[in-house]
Parts: C-alpha cells; sequence; structure tokens
C-alpha cells in the first residue's frame, strides 16, 4: 500500500479539514508536523513541495496534492466511502455551494476576529474585530437556520462542508473564549449558546470516529 | 428537458465562468441579466433565490444552485462531457488545486487593482494597487510556467481551472488597460507582452465553441 504522508500545522483550519477526512475515511497516514514559529513551512526543503509554502499538502506515492478541498477531492475519488461530496447532482451541488459560502463569507471576518485576539491586540484592534464579529453572527445565523431541519450542513449525511465549517468555527471558538475579548462583548462567546443548533453539530462532530487523532496536538 | 435558467451580472467573473462553462458542454440556458446599477440582485424577490443577493445562480426544474463552483460541479454530474474536474483522482486533485490557488492567491489582488482602476480611483489607492500588482506577477509566472509546460492549467485537457482564471485575468486585462493605469507602470499591460504563455492560453480559451456567447454583454 502505498504511503500516504500529510504536512500540516497545528491548529491550521484547512490541515485540520484534511486530518479530519482522512480519519472519517479511515485512512492510514503519517503526520509530517510543522512548526510555524519557526516558519518550516518556509524552509527551502518544504518549498520544493509547496512553493507558495502553504499546508495542507498530501503526498501519496508519486502524487503530491495542495491545498484542502483538491486534497478532499483527491481523497474521495481514490476511496469512495463514505463520499464527502454527495451522492448525485443535486447532492454535490448543494456540498459545493456550501463550502463555497463558507470560504467566501466566514473565512475572512473569522480571519479579522482570531489573529489579532491571538496576538493579544483586543483593544488595537476593537473596532474591525466587532464589525468582523457581526458579519460572522450573520452568517452563523444563516448556518443555524440550516441546521434546523437537517442534521448535517448538506443534508442528512456528513460531507465535506462539515469538515471544512468546523475547524473555522473551533478556531473563532478559541479565539472569542480570550479574557480580553469579554469587554468586547462579541455574543459569540460560548457559540452553543448564541447558536445552539450550531452547538448539538459541533457535538456530532466530536463523536466522528478518529476525532481525537485529528485534533491538533498544541491545543491537547 | 428542463428547462435552465441563469442569473449574472454583466462582467463578473464568477458569472462568465458559469457561462462558459455551459457553452463549453452545448448545454441550453436563459440568461436572467441583473443590472448591478440598479442594484437588482438586492430586490426582495432574488434575496428568495439568493439570501446574500450574490450571483451567479442557476436553477433547473426544482434545483437551485449558487456560487460558480458548485454550479460548474452539478453541470458535470448531469452532463459529464467534456469533463471539467478530470478524469480520476490525480487529475481532479490537479484542477481543484489550480482553482484553490487562483481563488486564494489571485482573486483578491485582481480584485485591490481592478475596483480603484473601474472607479477612476488610481492615484488615490496608487500604493495599494502596486503592492496588489506585484503579488499579481508574482502569481501570473507561476502560472506562466505551468502553461509552458501543458497547454491548460491542469494538463492536457481544458477543465474548471481553466474556466475560472480566464474572467478574472480578463477582468485584471480590462483595469489595467484603463489609460490612467499607465503612470502606475504595474507591468501588467499588455498581459500577453509580460507573459506570453499566458496570451496564447488566452487566445486558446477565445476559440472555444459558444465563446461568443458568453462574452459580457456590455463590454462587446
Amino acid at each position: 500500500m502505498t504511503q500516504r504522508e500529510l504536512y500540516f500545522i497545528s491548529g491550521s483550519p484547512p490541515c485540520w479539514t484534511v486530518m479530519l477526512a482522512l480519519e472519517v475515511k479511515g485512512l492510514a497516514y503519517r503526520q509530517r508536523r510543522l512548526d510555524n514559529a519557526k516558519r518550516e513551512q518556509k524552509s527551502p526543503e518544504f518549498l520544493k513541495v509547496s512553493p507558495r509554502g502553504q499546508v495542507p499538502v498530501l503526498t501519496h506515492g508519486d502524487v503530491t496534492v495542495r491545498e484542502a478541498l483538491a486534497i478532499l477531492s483527491y481523497l474521495d475519488a481514490t476511496d469512495l466511502e463514505p463520499p464527502l461530496f454527495g451522492k448525485g447532482p443535486k447532492e454535490t451541488a448543494r456540498v459545493w455551494q456550501v463550502i463555497c459560502e463558507c470560504d467566501g463569507n466566514l473565512r475572512e471576518p473569522v480571519g479579522d476576529i482570531s489573529r489579532p485576539l491571538f496576538r493579544g491586540k483586543a483593544q488595537e484592534f476593537a473596532e474591525p474585530i466587532t464589525k468582523a464579529a457581526k458579519v460572522v453572527r450573520d452568517e452563523l445565523g444563516l448556518v443555524e437556520t440550516r441546521l434546523s431541519s437537517t442534521p448535517w450542513l448538506a443534508g442528512e449525511a456528513l460531507s465535506a462542508a462539515d469538515l471544512t465549517l468546523y475547524p473555522v468555527l473551533m478556531q473563532l471558538s478559541r479565539a472569542v473564549a480570550r479574557e480580553e475579548a469579554a469587554s468586547l462583548e462579541l455574543a459569540l462567546h460560548p457559540i452553543a449558546e448564541y447558536f445552539p443548533q450550531l452547538g448539538a453539530w459541533s457535538k456530532r462532530i466530536e463523536t466522528l470516529p478518529g476525532y481525537h487523532n485529528a485534533y491538533p496536538p498544541h491545543w491537547k
């Protein structure tokens, strides 16, 4: 069997997404963790694998795949079960739609909230954080509505959409839990209190097989 | 045959991507053009179809699909030929990788260049435009290298990657051709002069069947 290797940075949402996918599909792989503090992803050696120094990267025999969604598509094409991109046109469209909407509408404002909070700059960036939090609340409101009618984001089955959103939500959750975020009154902590369906959905993700193997090592 | 309808805004790159895909696959559809100047995409009627007022949206019988890549995935699932997401795991991974890299690394700086130029604000935004142009040149340099070994972005066959990049490149091309861009010396006009492989690739796109049907009406 050809060995899979995954280059990742602990806590990076797209890396976490790929690790969850590997676990859900029950695929063995070797973890190649890069140390962001040492900027290992910008080392000459790694730049040969990923010219922009970006993670995740999956290698599998002579195949190298960069970008989380490309890796998920690859895994679905090599090992279909369980399918992460739906069965049939309508489901496939739905999965990609939710992924694109998450990437296009949520990832950036979540970054605008979490970056300054992780760097201890809540007060300095209070205004952009507050502005981004409004966008995030509106977007999570749409997700909340969707989850009130189906257990998973794209319907009755777990999909790549769930695996894409979950790590982004965890990054947000960790950022807004910081003590200095409290005074900003972002109405996002704890997330499950403001968005109970999202809270229940998170719990479902957390019971997936292999969930703990994918958990960011430096958060443990 | 169930009627397809596409809601779009003339000149919007993701809308153009979908129109190219419909033409390449030879699929009939009805054009439902929305007028951005009148903000028709934010009308109560259209918000029922697309809650964020975003285009493109494809309707097909009882199916409604938002987001260009979701629509392309849907079209590939209903009408495979020619496949837009490759044949087999390696090709599929390659197509998605190029799409993600284009979306993640090129779309935003191209917007940072074109938005102020289209609004006649070249001088006011000279610094961010110049900064974004550097990022764009680096990224197009990587694309140029790729196109020196294969005719299409993801290999030997046209794919969704080509249909995603082309409209973004045309938006850039149109922006940097503006007279007031000249003094900024962005080294991007004409693009084919700085990136000849990209120029040749654009010409290949422009000979695709139905290319002219997908061309933005208000650019004609």
